[in-house]
């Protein structure tokens, strides 16, 4: 028999294999890290993962993550509540906000409209985004989903579902990404960039 | 204020970003994916964790990793006594023996000689080794290391300490890999090729 991982090494490396981005051969890297790395940091480790399966869940309004049943954002008084910010998922906001221009709401919808996945109006937050429309003093929405064909057919949904406020309604803009070459970009980000031409 | 992570996901972050070859955005990736895994697969990586460092040990013969006192090749009663690999760690090991040419015994030293990082021959299991041929009928010892300086030190270093006993002594064959290119190959792979060249 050739000798192989074995035990609960094997085990180990089994099940950092199931994580994203994570192939055999990280796997065991991972693995060989937990054997020689001392009990202390492996226990922070267990204890940050138990920690965020058991503190961590969603912002009671907007949906993003949080600790407590709003999140830092809704708690945030200076937050301009007249703009609201759509995005797909928590990680998106976070990419977003750090641009530090849009000082407004956010609200997660939990996914993107994808029937090819199953996933319809029914699984987004969408009627939660409705009532707070009606509720909150929103005046502009802007969707900021990745520019594919699913991030647009959901734009084009949910602006027929805000068709009944009085709102301002925009996406992020789609275009040459800024230090890129145009040389380079494809012939369906060079049309949009050019659909989307600014007047100067 | 900038919205980022905090609380339980920044943690969870920061502790994946210490593991090798995890870049922030790889641990943020696998947070998420703690996120939205179910309780049962978090339940089984914590599991797999903490079970490594409870019961993985060094096999007290070869320092192979092993469960019990020793590990699954020295309690192979298949294995040829009279051969012993010299590897540096387990993982060499164990890439040795899935060729499944080799069927002898294996000796892990924990590391190469290198003296930039502090690590002498005291820091290795090299009085073990010493020990072991003394007391085991090992005709022929073959040395398996990573082709680098400090690899190639070591292997002179033990077969100073070796010559005392009567011993075929050999190290793996450095070359060009199979399948590759010799176009593409550097000149020191070349030139190791050259000389381990093979009488046809």
């Amino acid at each position: 028999m050739v000798y192989a991982y074995t035990g609960p090494l094997a085990k180990l490396i089994n099940e950092f294999a199931k994580m994203p981005g994570i192939g055999h051969k990280s796997a065991q890297r991972l693995a060989f890290y937990i054997l020689s790395t001392d009990s202390r940091t492996k226990d922070q480790l267990v204890e940050a993962i138990n920690d965020v399966k058991e503190n961590v869940r969603f912002c009671k309004r907007c949906f993003n993550l949080a600790t407590t049943d709003l999140c830092d954002i809704c708690n945030d008084p200076t937050r301009d509540a007249e703009k609201l910010c759509i995005v797909a998922e928590p990680r998106d906001l976070i990419a977003m906000d750090r641009t530090n221009i849009y000082r407004g709401m956010y609200h997660v919808l939990g996914g993107i409209l994808s029937p090819v996945n199953g996933i319809g109006p029914e699984s987004l937050r969408i009627k939660e985004l409705v009532e707070r429309i009606q509720s909150e003093p929103v005046k502009e929405v802007t969707y900021a989903f990745n520019p594919t064909v699913e991030g647009e057919a959901t734009i084009i949904y949910l602006n027929n579902c805000l068709r009944q406020f009085t709102l301002k309604t925009s996406r992020i803009a789609y275009g040459l990404p800024v230090g890129s070459d145009m040389d380079y970009a494809d012939e369906t980000t060079l049309t949009k960039a050019y659909e989307g031409r600014i007047n100067i």
